[in-house]
């Protein structure tokens, strides 16, 4: 499967909106690196061994810019944005260490995953160290509300991730409920992570909400654009990272529209598929091709777009200032990945 | 193997230490009974389930006694001892669910583990939620120091459990390396649900510091206790609970002792069972005997023993009253256990 970027691809463009948030928050995130660098040491030598093969493995830091970006846009003078932002990196990455024993994954983003490397105790060990990290960084931004929301978000992220154990498996995993999951495993994190960094600002709660509003559906339009990528995207682009979904019977979006509009032989396909994924490598080009044929990619796309244009809409409070332009930009770009 | 409980033991009569503490704290502990409830309810009906299941297999509460000790030793007058109380509970549970996951343990005090009826994923997903959920109670009694402490706590819980995987198969592991190990993954939390008891009535430093003393060196002694009681006991007194460790292969102090003291064959016995546990069942007695031999439990009961003295006499600094004693007295409890 070769890798082809197209090259009038809005995403994949050097000047696309996330390398102008990079560039535009570049001496803070080199801040929240060295923040992040800091509380990856240990004696236990494990420790910075897998922490820094996760955080490290190419990250878009894309939750750490929600909350500099929103402090930024709330007029934020401090230092605690680049610890709160370092903490939700954090959350995110022991999530992820969490997720692939859950999962028992083996790849992520086409690089051997760290339980596959060093095994499933030591994963489960040091996404609890560096949830207890996480802690104490937000501890000692010193704002409990920022707190309140981000140790809220944390518990309901493991609720999101028990709730998908239980419909991972089943084909029939209705639309709503989906979403349901996917709110709680992705779109409360970006939810947090944007509306701590109005929150140390003291911004009031109209500005707040607003700010949870735009992570909230920002979220959820990123994972339903992550759903679409794992099968190549809408034009369907078949990359190192596809198929991950796929090979371990995942039931995500596009998984369950083609579910409900196909017949019942597809049905059949799916369901096998899903409940004994083991072949599955070889099935790939058909579930592509029922996925084409009942327009699932292009249709999960669509509804990633329509929480794509809330989360535009939420920002309409803000003045049209730069940074309320890039975050605006932000949500075509995530959208955008979808081809 | 029959439970034989002997009458005279301290440990065992109904007006023990424990017990009296208990009976000192009834009203509050029926509140962090209450607080514990809450906090366990979810929409994913897994949660409660797995929750209760080790939530409440009979845990003594040591913990939560510890925090509402000390908020009554230092003249607390809130409410917030109840939430911490439940908080470090949770934190605790958390560990112990991530711990047999680690351990691959199917048993855990004579009764079928989460793992082992629910799973690894559900195990480790119920952890997170439960230590979300601790943080939010901790949030709750509004106190940055506490906070700090308590996140500290986990962050070191799970570097000591690192270490631990490491040592783990290593019958070569220094006692000096193993009090690292427990002082991480079991002193740490009894020191911070001691110490936050007296943060949250706002005690000095050298107050708060005392405390964490006396938690940190009951905790120290209470798991080398816990060590000699997974044999036996000094006296040898084998029940459903023993044999745990070893079935594991799991290095502790008297295992280490054993080694360090042992002839070249009975090293051999213990590497061997250490990393090729399988068939340890078959050669528990034989292990019970290279121990007394050694002289292994007696003089891992006394190492507690001076952890235990030390505890007593970081309360010196207390005037001598009826909460003082309860805690000199849930000391000798402590220690009395391991015959």
């Amino acid at each position: 499967m070769a890798e082809i970027i197209p090259l009038n691809d809005a995403a994949h463009q050097t000047d696309n909106a996330l390398n102008k948030l990079h560039q535009a928050f570049k001496a803070e995130l080199a801040a929240v690196e060295r923040e992040i660098d800091v509380h990856m040491k240990s004696a236990a030598e494990m420790i910075p061994q897998i922490s820094s093969h996760i955080v490290g493995a190419g990250g878009k830091r894309l939750r750490p810019l929600l909350t500099l970006s929103a402090a930024r846009l709330t007029g934020y003078g401090g230092k605690h944005h680049i610890t709160l932002a370092a903490a939700v990196e954090f959350m995110h990455t022991a999530t992820l260490l969490h997720d692939d024993v859950v999962d028992g994954s083996d790849m992520r983003r086409g690089q051997a995953t760290a339980r596959k490397l060093w095994g499933n105790p030591a994963s489960v060990l040091v996404g609890d160290f560096l949830l207890g990290q996480a802690f104490q960084m937000m501890v000692a931004a010193k704002n409990l509300p920022a707190l309140d929301i981000l140790s809220k978000a944390a518990a309901m992220i493991a609720e999101g991730e028990v709730m998908q154990l239980v419909a991972m498996n089943k084909t029939q995993t209705t639309e709503d409920r989906y979403l349901q999951i996917i709110e709680a495993k992705t779109a409360v994190l970006f939810a947090a992570a944007t509306e701590v960094g109005g929150m140390i600002s003291d911004a009031d709660t109209t500005t707040t909400q607003t700010l949870r509003a735009y992570g909230r559906n920002l979220g959820l339009a990123f994972q339903l654009v992550d759903d679409v990528l794992d099968y190549g995207g809408v034009s369907r682009v078949l990359g190192k990272n596809t198929g991950e979904d796929f090979a371990e019977g995942k039931v995500t979006l596009p998984v369950i529209l083609a579910v409900h509009r196909g017949a019942e032989v597809d049905r059949a396909f799916w369901h096998d598929a899903v409940t004994n994924p083991k072949d599955n490598a070889d099935k790939f080009d058909k579930a592509v091709d029922l996925l084409t044929k009942t327009h699932a990619l292009e249709d999960t796309r669509a509804r990633a777009a329509h929480y794509g244009e809330r989360a535009k809409d939420a920002l309409g409070l803000f003045e049209d200032n730069e940074m309320r332009a890039l975050l605006l930009g932000l949500v075509d770009f995530c959208i955008a990945r979808a081809y």
